[in-house]
């Protein structure tokens, strides 16, 4: 495999590979790669986490990192991102993370060059590691995925992690729920009131409302959000003993989740962002191998 | 000592200490530290010469410094600078060098994380290591503190420097003296007239002044502060023979200080800003090295 | 030498020396240097390809790269870059790469100033890397360049490279001629009929039409200016079988030259680009050797 552009591409047994190698690396450390490569992150979009783990675990692996400022960029000149792309492997550059606001953008790229495109998020699209580092931390608490009960929770039709946690989750034998008011759920069915399943469900994935994204007027003030869709302290009383809070970050704190239950026992939250260093470098080193041996 | 948020916290047996060691490393070096720790700069304001360097003095000291760009992160989409900090120490950051707009914004995160913070100025608040450079400054040329006549002139009220250095001068046996327009004197008591003090003043420490937080027409032109409260050559000429010139730079040529001034033999304007990269890293080995025995 | 700001300082043999040691280092990789120097990449304006560039010789030779945000410095306090380059000295940077807006920003710098100065492009003036990875991309292909016919076709007058080029290549022997729409040529005589040279020039030099510079509304569309003034597929027909075409990049696709011819065989756009890390280190070494023994 030379590039990881959606959760899609891995069989079942490729993501529990990935999860298992994660463990590892998370229990004896990241170990450098035998071979010096260089990498760039190119973020089109606002990111702290996604880019700074990125950063973290290519910097573990002993990778050197080559910046790249997407905001003072050739793009402002109307360079297209495969004129971007074939340019950096003109320079040298052995593997490219990239975030972009385009749906799909990989499918001009992917085929076309022979530097390892990781996809860090697209549009609405995938976000391959973010769904690893999720499957991760479920598979930290529970050992397997069969027969849980996740609940998605949240703007299921604006998120990049609804969409590929649903489908690999699924294809691991997890029962995905969403959650969400009547008139963000898109192509998902989904149930609108918390009751239905706030007592069976093993993982809450509570999902970001994404102002940026809602251009009309939000039919809801935040206290309304929270009170009916949001994840509040009485609702995280009547959870499972062993279930799990989860949330990609960053939190609108009070609206999708209350303030106090961000640290609570609960919550992985902060266990996400740690565990995604060590997916993020179990996928580079996978990829970076099988591009050794080409 | 796992973080340095104000120059408040030293004793002044402490900031002598660091200022030997500052002036050890500008003798014979600055060596690595023993172990490999990561570090990150968080610049919610513009700055060259005190993130670039933090920069230079991390990379000396051996520190992979892992990029953040606070004009393209997660405080875009409202995220709160306690879950950035404490998202970044979920990722595996050891240390935080900080710069925020907010006065006393650390008061949110001290004590809450285990991440080692670097306050690199808040507000109209503190800025420790600009204070302790400016004392290795002032140990470089006299050999101590005590009676020595130190005059801060310009505009007192909104600078950190002010603050952060008359407390540690004071504390270390200096005489500290404010010059500023009335208007501009704010809690401090300040005299106006350069006459009073420029025969017998040993420092002489300028402050910028802050055109981007002055929102009110200023009411002096360029010329006329220069005239009434900036070092002309005019002065310059009355001063003591080893008396010396200081300015936290950036340099407002020709307002605060005549611009054939700020090379003369007795600005120590640039000397200040090599002094800046030894203090650091001596902050910086100090702290981590306080991690080291946690 | 200390600098290199302009080609002109080049003698032709010592432009020979760079594009040979260039060629070394494409077959043999390129060497790290023996002590640790410090380099900090100053971009006042957009870039990818520059920037990235030296980004990648300077780690290939084992240098610290500072990083330095333009956009975020204190020349948005509006420092003068002379003090933003005196301040960077007395940090302990060795070397800067400049790319600054202003035509001939170095001649306030140069001599006044121990840090290595390479200028990375200025306004419409000197852009000497450029000028040698050019060198070095026709020296690939025909061994030397006396009497070989240069084309330089397109927004001449506004054109870094256009300036650079004819300069270099004229003293190396080839003849250089120019093809612009006649109301951009400036202070070059130019042709403005593609079918004068089509059939006898050895090298298609394209320039970037510089929508950005042009304040005023452009007299073509863009389909009008690549018929006109582009390189057609139909005109690319009409080359010699061992002519190149060069791009120094961002292409407009379908404007200076038809997108199919990208990437094909005459084309040598993304080996410039390659070339351009080659040629980089080049320069960094001969300017960092000439450092050690000063």
């Amino acid at each position: 495999m030379n590039n990881l552009v959606s959760i899609k591409q891995l069989q079942p047994e490729q993501m529990i590979a990935l999860v298992k190698r994660a463990a590892e690396m998370k229990k004896d450390g990241i170990p450098r790669l035998d071979e010096q490569y260089y990498i760039s992150n190119l973020f089109f979009e606002p990111s702290t986490r996604t880019k700074t783990s990125f950063e973290m675990a290519e910097r573990r692996l002993g990778l050197e990192v080559v910046p790249f400022d997407a905001g003072f960029s050739s793009a402002l000149k109307g360079e297209t991102l495969y004129d971007t792309v074939k340019t950096l492997e003109a320079i040298g550059l052995d593997a490219l993370v990239i975030r972009h606001e385009e749906d799909g953008y990989y499918e001009k790229i992917i085929g076309k060059t022979n530097v390892t495109i990781i996809n860090g998020g697209d549009g609405s699209g995938q976000h391959p590691s973010q769904s690893l580092l999720d499957l991760f931390t479920i598979y930290e608490q529970f050992g397997s995925f069969e027969g849980l009960n996740v609940l998605i929770a949240g703007d299921v039709s604006h998120s990049r992690v609804a969409r590929s946690n649903a489908d690999a989750l699924t294809r691991l034998g997890a029962n995905v729920h969403f959650l969400c008011p009547p008139e963000w759920k898109g192509e998902f069915e989904a149930i609108h009131d918390w009751d239905e399943m706030i007592e069976t469900c093993d993982v809450v994935m509570l999902l970001r409302v994404q102002h940026e994204r809602h251009d009309e007027e939000m039919a809801y003030t935040k206290e309304e959000y929270h009170e009916r869709f949001g994840l509040t302290v009485e609702r995280e009383r009547q959870l499972k003993e062993d279930a799990i809070i989860m949330h990609p970050a960053p939190v609108n704190r009070g609206v999708e989740i209350a303030s106090e239950l961000i640290e609570s026992p609960k919550s992985r939250i902060f266990t996400q962002v740690e565990n995604g260093v060590y997916v993020r470098a179990a996928i580079i080193e996978m990829l970076l191998h099988g591009r050794n041996g080409r």
